[in-house]
């Protein structure tokens, strides 16, 4: 398990995109929209990870009512697994409660799931797992 | 650079450290008391970065004002860098601001600085560098 990323949330990746550019000394590698989740994406590397700015496309959005509740900042922490159905099975016996218990597809090419902050001392917890 | 860890607030210790050690697989490898900053914090491996879990330590710590504000959940996200002095001027000169731009002694044998969120788009970015 790693720190697969840190997910924030921008108002908007135009201004952010510069900021982080800044903040990191590097250019991000690539933007990619979810569309299923309403998100833009943008993505830096830094060292084994990588940092995942979030745009809300639509007012629906996941994000914009992150945004409309507690603004901009970090949003979610995601980790990497091998095998994300084996670590569902683990933490659901563990008593850990899932938004949703069947992975989708994410951004970066990965499958995705995300546990409850209830469960996680506040905290969205993702797991993700490069696709096959 | 690379994220060295991730801070999050926690009202017990007690409790979190039993959560976190079954969402990570593993048990916490320190706590550690920084009387200066009024917290206890737990630190867990995962990769080449770190969890540190932050419980408030007297009512006036930094953790304790979050705890009030926002309740459980990520605090800061801190990047580990090789020379502290010269990221804090590369960044100044970049426009970021600073809570404070003279290093201090910070938990897990570090020189910590921390920069403002209204200049990092909400995050509470710390830069921390392995004390010499």
């Amino acid at each position: 398990m790693k720190i697969e990323h840190l997910g924030i949330a921008v108002k908007s990746l135009a201004g952010s995109d510069n900021l982080f550019a800044r903040l990191l000394g590097k250019e991000n590698y690539k933007q990619e929209s979810v569309e299923r989740e309403g998100v833009t994406t943008s993505f830096y590397e830094i060292g084994e990870s990588k940092i995942e700015l979030l745009e809300a496309t639509n007012p629906e959005s996941p994000i914009a009512k992150f945004l409309d509740k507690k603004g901009e900042g970090i949003h979610h922490i995601a980790f990497g697994v091998e095998n994300i159905f084996s670590e569902i099975e683990r933490l659901k016996k563990e008593g850990f409660i899932f938004i949703s218990e069947d992975p989708k597809e994410g951004a970066d090419n990965k499958l995705v799931v995300f546990l409850h902050p209830r469960s996680t001392n506040g905290v969205l917890v993702e797991l993700c797992q490069e696709k096959p």
